[in-house]
């Protein structure tokens, strides 16, 4: 066991950064084999040590293998991305066409995240002023997942082309009950060294330098010291 | 430099779940020592490295260490707490008013993680069915700021309990701009070994497999391997 408050080792750092910098959306690569139980449930278990306001834990997690249900939710999208594609024209549309934007079939294990909104009664501590903090806790369980997943070597992609009523009706999720997140996972052929929107040429990664701000919007960085940080750390990792 | 798909080591996953299972909410304990510029670089550009809907990004970082802007920040809290202490009554009501919710003042840097919700122009690719896409995405952004801070020493706490139309005030955002997150951020005196309201008595952890559920909703695991793991890996973790 670790001692709590003895520093990361240099070792347990770069162990924790390589989640950070290796992680992908998957959508292709996926492989057929089983999550193996011990394996999944740590995923799970990583999640669930999310932070969540009031300590809520709003979160439920449906894992989803059968492949009626797949096929159900995989209509969803396919009805869902119709209506996103004629957002776009000329070469967009063509690019738009040609990414990879789920792997609800392909993928062995899908998993929806939900929140329930109801969860620890009327009022949650800290959920007063902005009734969304049980959403964007899912939130941080989901990436919680995620991470974990890439340190076990497993793909995880988020498909948000969903329409949000009817996946929660082919889940039978009650009305409080939001599902937040639906995740297609399995272990993956390989992950990309950059992100697929990057690679493809739909958008790339902005300069971190121009996202920091000092004390209030637009007012720019007057520390020399951390400018020259943020630039060498930003031509570390694409 | 690691290769992108090689297995993760014992050692390197050890280093990604210490970081995952001690990170805390943090609110008492903070140390007023400055945070070095290639740490904090460090930490910004692991929230640059979160997924988000059509490679987005729409985060930017708000660093705050004016005291006069925390000050306006801490009265907003303090309004804010008022109305939220009147939910409670009784034993409850107490425990609330013992409890410490934020470090607003005593730590050495607070940080503004906003959304941008126009950034990637009208039609963001998966942003179609799901408006708040963009909303979640720099929610999972806040999570890779506060575990690469956890591995860094560094503890973070959330502040849920603010108007967040005050905030964009005193902060001069624009209107498209939303203050998703305000953190307070420092070295601290120690992490706790359990979350602070568990802890307390305020609520306490939900058992894991109450939480999972099989292709829908209250469908239970028809998986005894599963099951077991699931046990197994939550006994190991508070």
């Amino acid at each position: 066991m670790n001692d709590t408050n003895a520093p990361f080792s240099e070792q347990e750092k770069d162990g924790f950064y390589r989640a950070i910098h290796e992680r992908r959306d998957v959508r292709s690569h996926f492989l057929p084999d089983p999550i193996p139980s011990p394996v999944l449930s740590r995923l799970l278990d990583a999640a669930h040590h999310a932070p969540s306001v009031g300590f809520m834990q709003p979160w439920d997690f449906m894992l989803i293998d059968s492949l009626d249900v797949r096929r159900q939710v995989h209509g969803i999208f396919l009805r869902e991305n119709e209506k996103a594609a004629a957002n776009y024209s000329g070469e967009r549309f063509r690019t738009y066409r040609s990414l990879k934007l789920e792997g609800i079939l392909e993928s062995p294990m899908n998993l929806c995240i939900t929140c329930d909104r109801t969860r620890g009664g009327d009022h949650v501590l800290g959920r007063n002023s902005i009734i969304d903090m049980d959403l964007f806790s899912t939130c941080l369980a989901v990436q919680n997942f995620w991470l974990a997943a890439r340190a076990e070597g497993i793909g995880v992609g988020w498909v948000s082309i969903l329409d949000q009523d009817e996946l929660a009706e082919v889940l039978g999720l009650p009305e409080s009950v939001y599902p937040l997140a639906y995740l297609c996972l399995g272990y993956v052929s390989e992950f990309l060294d950059r992100p697929e929107l990057a690679g493809k040429g739909w958008r790339q990664r902005l300069p971190l330098t121009d996202l920091v701000h000092s004390n209030g919007w637009g007012r720019p960085l007057n520390d020399p010291a951390l400018l020259q940080a943020l630039d060498e750390v930003a031509e570390t990792h694409s």
